[in-house]
């Protein structure tokens, strides 16, 4: 919807809010999509919302609430009952029913559980609520089309439309024994084109990929995307078939796993927003800002035992340059550790440690000869001795290839530790570079100064 | 496919192609997933993927050729000649091809389109390559089912039975009228419960979502995102059909997004990766580096102006703790830009300037007054005087508020202007905020301690 249609709806039923006009309020949002209507109750004022919220039917309001910001939902839901949550609860596909009520607090869980009518949908997603969340499990719906492989395509298609009642959106049939192991898929176009008489038998397709219910999210997203499926199905140990994930809930997935690996290189502890509240965004940035003051204050330490270099008026000038060092190196880390994460995000880091070490070093001296080239001009034009320029751009060359070599085998060593390589960009990365870089660059200075 | 599986295949091939057995590769590549052989042919050396992909029929070889990482389709696709990538064409989707045209020198592109056999899929390709890459037209493929409102259910199925065997897969069956304009959408479920003899205009949905032609892609993908939808109709300005696009792409366009801003913030050009030469390397980071470097001089030339300082032997020490000052500038300006820009990707950015103005600043005196308490004490321990550590706590203070406006607004402003506003993360952040960040310390530690 164009957002200023979206305005004037927005302006109109705030309007008839206030007269209390429920009739007019009704008229108004009816044929406006779920996901426009969530963007709507996020834009006027929280009880306003509410009122739109128990003013519509549990049908249109139960898609409402899973497109809402998190934040406003629970707010929302904390403002229903037990019993009104439960018909919100019955109307949603299973797996964003069980999301809606993992965010509810725990006690509260059961009780909605126990409100919901229909019981194969209670005890689906009972069983649901039992996944880890980042699982294959997790991310499943119990919602899909299956067919038994001794069916004819008669029953199959009979069955079949009774199924898809429940079903949203039907991207694969998929095709089971009578223990209801997977065998198979088939498509509606198979189906259509498939003599009625034959049994599905003769005509499903063997070949289906599938995962594990225990598979993690992030392998499940790889798997589709490799392969180009717009659904999954998922199975356990014994192969038999469980439910089914799409891939609208992978761009979830994808879209989230970018979002944390930036997040962690911009020092943002998970989940951090520009609508969080000031002390949410406080604890969300501080952690980060103590861990980059500590790692300063070992710097300065290592500057004071470099302190008696200021009494030497030709060469004090080195304490000039020492946020150039640190942010040199800063970077470099930083580009190094995201080319790292990256990589192995998109599974592309290939071939040997010590090939990698070799183009890493060979990177580090090209972009450090050049920047040395910049420093000894800007050493010209200021009037400061050659070699105190060279000195300068000796220990940047040093700096950098330390600093790359951080970010390069930090990432790589965590991840082989099975730890989350993002961990390694950012404040952490700048924060230890900052340290070595100032340590190496007085170091070399003082050597080839003879100071 | 598990990856020793995988790598079962691979070091068999390896050895069947040193024999030259044809037969053999042919029998132990038969049945493995075109994805699978893709990762295969990136793991092997470049004679043996030539081998390959010269040896399989182009049905199984254009879709691997799409998989491939993209330099090396660039370097297989000059050792093909024009005849053989022109048959490679004719087997892909007209979206894929289109892109792998694109690919290629201009003067070969013309030379390959003359040679497809299918004049209407070279006509389709030719239009397609006619669009900008990051629109909706540069997304779109121009297979899709369609139907004429006016026809009857039977010759619908009858119909789309024939158009189905060029559609992959088929999402929705879109209705126009005899003019081609969109006029809805049936989805195959419809289509098997509707009775036989209805006319398509009783049964079909008119309400269906469409994008323009030359709509953003980044605009399609959150229209996508936003209805969850899988497939989308592409019309021109007067609503005639003329495509569709299928998440799958928009998943890229998603994935792509989050890595660009990802990368801006690490400081690299777009598209560099782990496994790129050296040469492409040094290209993607130096820019960045030199900018970086150019601020850095500039907080050198601060310096030398506050050098008079140093002659001071009781507060020289604040040259301790530059590289201090431009690590929390430089750490809080990258926070607060990579939450201006994921906001502004996920569209929460609301409320007044003046909000987020006092907000801003309520989160920086918090955060500046906790990391002050830290420094005080670092202070206490080091023996410094108590009045100097103070006036570096205050300045950091300023600085902490000064760099997370800076963060904040210079994204938001860009945004405004139409540039991306990810260009205001990472190097070009921390670099004015380190020159900022020195200049202000300095000058309010001297005021504070009356030098």
């Amino acid at each position: 919807m164009e957002s200023n249609n979206l305005k004037h709806i927005i302006s109109s039923l705030q309007n008839l809010i206030e007269k209390n006009d429920e009739r007019s309020v009704l008229a108004l949002l009816h044929d406006v999509h779920h996901a426009d209507l969530a963007e709507a109750l996020d834009k006027v004022n929280f009880d306003q919302a509410v009122y739109v919220i128990k003013l519509l039917d549990s049908e249109t309001t139960s898609e409402i609430l899973v497109d809402l910001d998190d934040d406003l939902r629970e707010k929302i839901l904390k403002k229903l009952s037990v019993k009104e949550i439960a018909e919100e609860i019955e109307e949603l596909d299973t797996d964003d029913a069980a999301d809606m009520i993992a965010e509810l607090p725990e006690e509260r869980q059961e009780r909605v559980i126990a409100q919901i009518e229909d019981e194969d949908h209670a005890k689906d997603i009972v069983e649901l609520l039992s996944y880890d969340e980042d699982s294959a499990g997790g991310l499943m719906a119990k919602e899909l089309v299956k067919v038994n492989e001794n069916w004819t395509v008669v029953q199959c298609v009979k069955e079949m439309r009774k199924q898809a009642e429940e079903v949203t959106r039907v991207h694969s049939i998929y095709v089971v024994d009578n223990k209801d192991i997977l065998k198979g898929r088939l498509s509606l176009k198979d189906l259509l084109v498939a003599p009625t008489k034959a049994h599905i038998s003769d005509v499903y397709i063997p070949k289906v990929d599938f995962v594990n219910v225990n598979d993690k999210a992030e392998d499940v997203a790889k798997v589709m995307q490799k392969y180009d499926l717009e659904a999954i199905p998922v199975v356990d140990d014994n192969k038999v078939l469980l439910g089914r994930i799409t891939i609208d809930d992978i761009v979830d997935v994808i879209k989230e796993e970018a979002e944390k690996d930036y997040q962690m290189a911009a020092g943002l502890t998970e989940d951090v927003e520009a609508d969080d509240s000031i002390i949410q965004l406080v604890k969300g940035r501080l952690p980060w800002l103590i861990l980059g003051l500590l790692g300063s204050l070992g710097a300065v330490t290592i500057m004071q035992n470099f302190q008696n270099i200021m009494s030497n008026p030709q060469y004090r000038a080195l304490f000039f340059f020492t946020p150039l060092i640190a942010a040199v190196a800063g970077n470099v880390g930083v580009q190094s550790s995201a080319i790292i994460v990256q990589g192995l995000a998109n599974d592309i880091i290939k071939g040997s440690f010590f090939k990698r070490l070799v183009k890493e070093i060979s990177i580090s001296v090209l972009n450090g000869i050049i920047l040395s080239m910049l420093i000894i001009v800007f050493g010209e034009i200021t009037h400061y001795p050659f070699i105190f320029t060279l000195a300068i751009s000796i220990s940047l060359i040093c700096v950098i290839i330390i600093a790359s070599l951080i970010g390069t085998f930090v990432p790589l060593m965590l991840n082989k530790r099975g730890i989350d390589p993002a961990l390694a960009t950012g404040p952490f990365i700048t924060t230890s570079n900052d340290i070595f870089g100032i340590l190496i660059y007085f170091w070399i200075a003082k050597m080839i100064l003879g100071i």
